[in-house]
């Protein structure tokens, strides 16, 4: 039930290979078709809050129906991720430390403080 | 370099929420606009792809620069579901696991096994 | 300024044609990657609303570098759908309207009038 | 069947805005959940393809009733773009030509015949 703190990166990644490798699924698994199913899971996930005001939003949260299909999708995005990482050596971890660093730079504290403006608009 | 094998999904929350915090963003990172993140980040790695062939995706991951950009927007799509499932105290992990025993008994390794059809088309 | 009323969808698809043809871009042009330029096109439009509130959207509207912004991206988005109608010929009005019909039984006017649910909701 | 050469842009915002008034679906129909719309569509559109090869993409458009499907999900785009022209008086064909003007200048012919490269590559 509460399995983020003690799950490492490299933990869902040999889940995924294993599950993957058992369907040999390899031959499928390219990064251009990994790519597609990150970015279709993805519109899945939104998809669920299509035409939904922010309030209807944060009750599907609280219906337990409603929040594993959110779960369900956000599973599915994180699955094509790591399963990319997983096929391409790619230290995921690192990626997004070194993703954030770069943020750091381009949204400072000082000028994106409360804005929701993009880097280039401030 | 090598961060996956010790990194814990608490541990990247655990950033990302900090990241968040010292902005201020919580006012602007309701789930549908996170949501939207997520999918607007995965058209970006997609983006990456496009028109390209299989042989020349496989040439980008061997060319440090292009390696680097399709790292980086991976770490964002990352980045939006981490920081999803750290506002709306979703585990991760537990989620995930819970998906692919549902993939187990919707692609069956018997009738899986090396095809590339849905679900619903076997 | 006012061409909709005037411009088929066979003007649209011309016009496409050659501006495809003459960068000799066929070869580039299957259908697969025409989806992702679809999809990754769709995901820029939606990208300029991110974080914004409803009313800051309908403010873009008012401001003319942001509507251009916007109606850049829309173009691009039903450049790539008409590319697609035009290499695979596909008679886009009579898709159209096939598919409404087909919205008209899955959302009958007495069942769905007022409502934001999806057909398989109500 | 052959519809495209006499319908116009004005024709399908016409139908469009009638099937969507009828159900009184102006309230929930904002600039914001129409690019998701958009966005969603798109992606549903693209997951067809998903881990087909290009052959195999080229034989659904042979077969009668994956060919319907994927112009189903075209129409869907297409639904939505052009209700957000329609909503936003957004006249699409000027909107069109204004941006192809732009991308013969970001893809000069001379540079970019039989090129794949995006306008910022070469």
């Amino acid at each position: 039930m509460n399995a983020d703190p003690t799950t490492s990166i490299v933990d869902l990644k040999a889940r995924i290979k294993s599950f993957c490798e058992a369907r040999d699924w390899d031959q499928y698994h390219n990064a251009k078709d990994l790519a597609i199913g990150v970015s279709t899971e993805a519109g899945e996930l939104l998809d669920l809050f299509r035409f939904k005001s922010l309030e209807e939003v944060e009750g599907m949260f609280r219906n337990a129906r409603e929040r594993e299909d959110i779960e369900d999708e956000m599973a599915d995005v994180l699955f094509f991720v790591l399963r990319l990482g997983q096929k391409y050596d790619i230290d995921l971890a690192t990626a997004l430390a070194r993703k954030m660093e770069k943020n750091e730079l381009k949204y400072p504290v000082e000028k994106t403080r409360g804005s929701n403006l993009k880097y280039d608009k401030f």
